[in-house]
């Protein structure tokens, strides 16, 4: 399959670090480089540095992208990143370009993945898929009609701040009861340590070292894998909220295929079930309509890297 | 302005008359004529009689579609329709079709409502575009990436149940705190009695007759035309989960423009300040992004069948 005519490059921007990757003509990966971000006060003159390090080091290019974690407009501007110190208004395509001497696609990390998914991944072929990462928030990108969106800004596909409970806790972002208050990392380690209050996660308290209050995701998964009745319930309460922001997707979108990736994507053995089944008690009239396939990214780590690298396909509408 | 560049024909199916118009190729209504919809068990068959007589009186046509109450399928089959006795998985586009001996687009109602207004209404020249219908229920369509979308099986633009408060009050789907149990005029019904119970609607249940039970939406509206604060007040929250609704689709779908149709859309000039002041509350980062307009539908009652009549084109991808 020709996902892409010529070579190209893509360079996904983590909190930590960049990680960058040249795919050949078939979409298979050629080459790959990693670079620490630069971090703190006055760094952005640096991140581009490093940028156009890593992309040279990468070999010759056709097409280059960018994945950037936060809001992005659709100039590829980013105006807000809360995990890269110091970025606001960041005009990442324009300087980036310049250094480059070559038009560079820029988009936030989630939407990257949603291309890698969408072209070379869990939803080849589906002209209306839904990606939603699991992290330590949620995010997303969405395929409808057959094309990758952006929305009218570029700031489609922001799942985790869609309100499920407006009586819920209180979310950083200042509201209360957003999806991801309950459905990413965070919200699982949230629930499990509701339950340990209640004495309901005995098992997971201890593996937290005693302390509730460091009861982690992992520690959730730890003790469900071991059997474990109480995390198994959490697990499945987990699954429920999941469940519930995906009906909701559905009842906007209808899409062919849910593709859930991030880094929880790695307990998937033990959500798969509970969501799917929570999903068929909460959509609407389940019995008249086919269910979207729920399932898991192909990419993990090199999600957001592959689909920067096939993000001008992705913008022009390139069918998988 | 040529929205098609033929004479088209379309028809909305009401749960009590079918509203069918004819459109000349600048968009302007040249014919209108109404029936009676067939009601009943055993009903299907004199529903084709009656869409094709009322076409036939219609005029010449080069494209004709019909709108439909219910789950319609991209093939043109209503799979179900609460409003239309007896009516489930019934092939409209085929049946119609061998009749007229001619294509027949079909969709669901709310659909047609979106192309009308994405064509030739408050949504002209919109990319990205959400239509939400506030009548005794919700429903909607959508515009994304300059396409009309249907989703996978024909179902995008469900949002009235999207699950906007697990704990909420039952809905007759059967499941908790859809959003249009808050959002329609049945929820705007439903929030008015609650006050009346706190014995804060006072005005509304004196023109209800006394009877908290008899309290309909139009009723709310009319107090607080007079004035009166319950009644504002009752607005206010109405205005509040309206925003919610809108505040998850924005951040699923980041439109340029939001357009409110169906039956509440006469209350437009009581509920738009509150709806717009609330979402500004509720939007993640409004600061950081341009808000989406808020705006209601052009088209009236004659919605449905004015985007029925530019569904061939609409499906197309025309351009607006």
């Amino acid at each position: 399959m020709n996902v892409t005519p010529v070579r190209t490059v893509g360079v996904d921007v983590g909190g930590t670090k960049c990680l960058g990757v040249a795919l050949d003509q078939d979409g298979k990966i050629v080459a790959e480089q990693r670079r620490p971000t630069p971090r703190g006060p006055g760094s952005l003159p640096q991140l581009i540095d490093t940028l156009a390090a890593l992309i040279g080091a990468l070999g010759p290019y056709q097409q280059v992208g960018v994945g950037v974690p936060g809001l992005v407009n659709r100039e590829g501007v980013l105006r807000s990143a809360p995990n890269l110190d110091g970025v606001a208004d960041f005009d990442v395509a324009g300087l980036l370009g310049e250094r480059l001497g070559h038009e560079v696609d820029v988009d936030n990390d989630a939407t990257c993945a949603a291309a890698a998914e969408w072209l070379l991944g869990a939803g080849v072929g589906c002209t209306d898929m839904v990606l939603v990462t699991l992290g330590t928030g949620i995010g997303g990108g969405l395929v409808s009609g057959g094309r990758l969106q952006r929305g009218t800004h570029g700031f489609a596909g922001e799942y985790g701040h869609m309100v499920v409970d407006p009586a819920g806790p209180p979310c950083p972002c200042g509201r209360r009861g957003c999806w991801e208050r309950y459905a990413s990392g965070s919200g699982l380690a949230r629930l499990a340590r509701e339950a340990a209050i209640g004495r309901r996660a005995d098992r997971v308290i201890e593996i937290a070292g005693g302390d509730p209050e460091a009861v982690r995701g992992e520690m959730v998964q730890q003790a469900a894998r071991e059997g474990d009745a109480d995390a198994l319930a959490v697990i499945d309460e987990f699954g429920r909220w999941v469940a519930l922001g995906l009906v909701n997707l559905t009842n906007v979108l209808d899409p062919e295929r849910f593709v859930l990736g991030g880094g929880l994507a790695a307990g998937a053995d033990l959500y798969l079930d509970p969501i799917r089944a929570w999903f068929r008690e909460l959509i609407y009239q389940p019995e008249l309509r086919p269910l979207p396939a729920i399932a898991f990214a192909k990419w993990n780590e090199r999600a957001g890297a592959v689909g920067a690298a096939l993000l001008h396909s992705a913008h022009e509408g390139a069918e998988p």
